[in-house]
């Protein structure tokens, strides 16, 4: 089962207690692809300038990534600076150059028009519907959004929102959207506006997964060192959806192991910076953290 | 089995996004003794002024505790006045009065001295010690202790971690004591200072626990409406030493589930404010929520 992302292929310049990388490759649909190309084969659409360098691309292919669908357009590449605090659960924002992504409309080629698993990475959510409006056949429909598109794209964000089987979103990104402090408030709140499931990202505190009728809570796997925490969210997304479009597992069961699964790439997704660490990770090292999961987690043996 | 406590008997009071209670009953060794009292027998070590009121008394009776080490002292009972912030992890001491608190040198009596299960509340090093010096026999020894104690008795402090099997503390305070920002150092850190196991609370992120050969992660229960956090530490501590008294169920395995009982019990005491509904609450509450937090955790049917 094929898996489609649209998001944000990028430069990203990052500061954290352990180090700094200068324009590492980046970007929400980078890191999706990368983890969920680990479980399933990836298509991907987005946009990148003309000062990509033809090794990043590399990259996406080593990994056996569609990239058909990512156009080279003039200019530069969206850039992001950031810096990360000692609780890296905050980081600040030092520099956003949107660059040809201000400009970017995605078209997905013919081929990809029927896909079975689709993730609206984050990016404008006018280009996430501008992908579901382009499908013609799709099985789950997943997002991700952030502060910046609640605050400044409300009423397109509702129409994704609406149409979305499953949202992944941080914890201060879901009291944003919901108003409502409490986490399980906020959960039944955005449970409302359309999604059938709501994954709330509590970064080292692990995931929680509200549907109308279970929740579900999977602590995040204990690391000695986080070298970055850049794409820890799109990483997990991509482990969820690969999961599932690997195993096609459907019910609560099949969502929980595929959130396990998610957890465990975002856990090696951030030993190293940028991408690097999802670059080398094999089937094999996953399945090892997936058993490490059971044994963290098992009290009911 | 029977269990031990010394620690605070206290008027809290509290101020929360959810109301305020004024001058309701609290103290350390008063949430760890209606917690674990649900589970086995348990004996309090502590002081409350000559204000202490008889129906405070009865409560614990009625919950079949042992008194009998309770002391009553000339002057006023301790008295913690704090506000919580919209984020329930973080509060502030409004006022802080010792009153009998301050000259007190807990003094077990003869039946106390031998004791299965003992727990070193929150309270000065330099007491718990004093208790641990006039035991003469026991199994299990754990404890607890808070930033003020880490910043102003470290000595005496590093004598009881140095007796202690297991020391359980905020993750915070962990930071601080162990001088490691990231926890898994954090923990690591502390088992060096001599307790065999480490349970860092998280308050609604739940718990972790480290030994030497094992990390265990447990979510809190997740609640619509936590009233007030007061006393979840303490509560959590007692439902866990009154499982491990009660079933006496050795290795990971017991510890474990323990762990879990304590985070059923914690999560029954925010629901009110004070003690409530630590009063009110059943065995059958408790396993009825046990059950919850396997359905809660569960991914590998």
């Amino acid at each position: 089962m094929s898996i489609l992302v649209v998001g944000t292929v990028a430069f990203d310049s990052i500061e954290t207690p352990s180090g700094s990388a200068e324009r590492v490759l980046g970007g929400s649909a980078t890191y999706f692809s990368f983890a969920a190309s680990l479980f399933a084969p990836v298509r991907v659409v987005g946009v990148i300038g003309e000062d990509f360098p033809q090794e990043h691309l590399d990259l996406f292919s080593r990994r056996g990534i569609d990239i058909q669908g990512l156009k080279k357009e003039k200019g530069e590449t969206f850039h992001w600076r950031g810096r990360y605090h000692e609780d890296l659960n905050v980081r600040d924002t030092i520099e956003l150059h949107l660059n040809v992504l201000s400009s970017f409309v995605p078209r997905l080629p013919e081929s990809y028009r029927e896909t079975d698993y689709v993730f609206l990475g984050n990016i404008d959510p006018a280009m996430q519907l501008e992908v579901v409006d382009q499908l013609k056949h799709f099985r789950l429909l997943a997002c991700d959004t952030m502060d910046h598109w609640i605050n400044g794209s409300p009423k397109e964000l509702r129409k994704v929102l609406a149409r979305v089987e499953i949202l992944m979103i941080n914890d201060s990104e879901a009291r944003l959207l919901s108003g409502e402090h409490n986490i399980v408030r906020a959960a039944r709140a955005i449970l409302k506006m359309g999604p059938k499931t709501v994954l709330i990202k509590r970064g080292e505190y692990g995931v929680l997964q509200f549907s109308d009728s279970a929740i579900f809570a999977v602590p995040a796997y204990p690391l000695e060192e986080v070298f970055d925490p850049t794409g820890a969210g799109d990483s997990f997304a991509g482990g969820f959806v690969g999961q599932l479009a690997r195993t096609r597992e459907p019910g609560q069961g099949g969502l929980r192991r595929a959130i396990v699964y998610g957890s465990v790439v975002a856990s090696f997704a951030v030993e190293d910076f940028g991408p690097q660490r999802l670059s080398s990770l094999t089937a094999a090292e996953i399945e090892e953290r997936y058993r490490r999961f059971v044994e963290l987690t098992n009290f009911h043996s």
